[in-house]
């Protein structure tokens, strides 16, 4: 038997690819994003008392990879890629059922002409995904502080070091003058979590362009071993003869977005 | 745009019917339950990984109450059942999708002739649940240490005394006798987190009996204040001539399962 779900929700997000999406939810908490409720879920009696709560669980669909199937054993970038791991044992996009499953932080809950939006933070979510539930996070039943993790028990190392080119700061500055607020920290945060794939070598990196498109700004950067320098923050548009390939990016949307553990 | 998912298992659970279901998973640690999975995912390598894992998500349909749709607010168990929450505040049952999300420990896996197995405890599953994912519990994601939460900060306060008639006691012995282990520390567990409505005040409570089917036995009990006396642990068809009513109960079916928070 199957069973049929209709999105109660959209998710407006800052990561507008699925290239830079952190891993996990939590290891940006600058990345914020909107959960706009859609009719006839959009009452604010369906929310009340949720405002009490810090955090809360968001169950959505990982539109943005489905049409790619699922697959029994994935490669997670914690294990650099080469070992296979049962789906179930990851958090991967490509599951039978492609539900995803993030723990973010809720900052505030928006009753606008245009609709009702619940404020997340710390979000590894993409723009325009489908939110199927919303549950409140339960310190008592769901912090298990016994609990063992498996070949990831620790975060991802933040050893990476985020540097801006003479171009890119001069292009956030010019940004934070017109209000954009917070837009080199969440660079420094998101990009610091190392968003590219664990499992290509310093030495393929080198020399390698890559890009993503987050709130309205095309952000493109460089690694070279752990240092990472962001070489260019443009509004689309603006970007024009900067080099081959589309975009002039070497590498674009080989991160599934939420595939690590 | 709908979305429609096919179970990749179903749920073999201790509890046979929705009364007596823990509020939250965990609470009752000797809830036992194996997830068998459904053909074509019942294959061994997309579990690969997952034994590593001391906890592990279900995400499932409330398949025994969702024909009963949502509602904008529901009456948690936890505040007297008298004061109106927002559904999205809740973890109850009536929700526009009726998708729950319960954490258990994984205790083994098992591939019998019959089928692939996963074994679970600490569960909150009625028998027969449709699971439409499991994934990993990642403490350094999934535990939220600075989380608060709302209006339900602390467990149950698990004052409820447990006694046995004469009656009980002796069927519990013989059960034993033909090897059925945990089965009183496990009704002590199940009956002491309260799974009867905590609105209902002493003095409506005094005289009523309640029931639940667990494992293969039907089991009784009567509240009195703070004390709960079971009074009879019956394999079914040895329960007739008990008294008025279904099955000699004036109470069955009242709690939702897993709706309380």
């Amino acid at each position: 038997m199957d069973y049929t779900f209709t999105p109660i929700g959209i998710i407006h997000s800052c990561f507008k690819e699925k290239f830079g999406i952190p891993r996990q939810p939590g290891l940006v908490p600058l990345a914020t994003a909107e959960l706009e409720l859609l009719p006839p879920y959009n009452r604010e009696e369906a929310l009340r008392g949720l405002d009490g709560f810090s955090h809360i669980w968001i169950t959505f669909v990982f539109h943005g990879t489905m049409a790619g199937g699922w697959k029994p054993t994935v490669r997670p970038p914690r294990l650099g890629g080469n070992k296979r791991i049962g789906v179930f044992a990851t958090r991967s996009t490509f599951r039978p059922n492609p539900i995803g499953l993030s723990a973010v932080r809720l900052t505030g809950i928006a009753k606008r002409k245009n609709g009702l939006f619940l404020e997340l933070a710390g979000v590894d979510l993409l723009d325009q995904t489908p939110v199927l539930d919303i549950k409140p996070y339960l310190p008592y039943s769901d912090i298990i502080e016994e609990a063992t993790g498996g070949f990831a028990p620790s975060p991802p190392e933040e050893d990476i070091t985020v540097h801006f080119s003479g171009e890119a700061e001069a292009a956030l500055a010019e940004r934070e003058m017109r209000g954009g607020t917070h837009l080199r920290p969440f660079i420094v945060q998101m990009l610091g979590s190392d968003p590219a794939p664990a499992y290509r070598s310093a030495s393929q990196n080198a020399g390698r362009s890559f890009g993503a498109r987050v709130f309205d700004l095309d952000i493109r950067w460089e690694i070279n071993g752990k240092a990472l320098l962001v070489t260019a923050v443009e509004t689309p548009g603006d970007a024009a003869g900067h080099g081959a390939g589309e975009n002039g990016l070497d590498a674009r949307g080989e991160n599934g977005g939420s595939s690590g553990t």
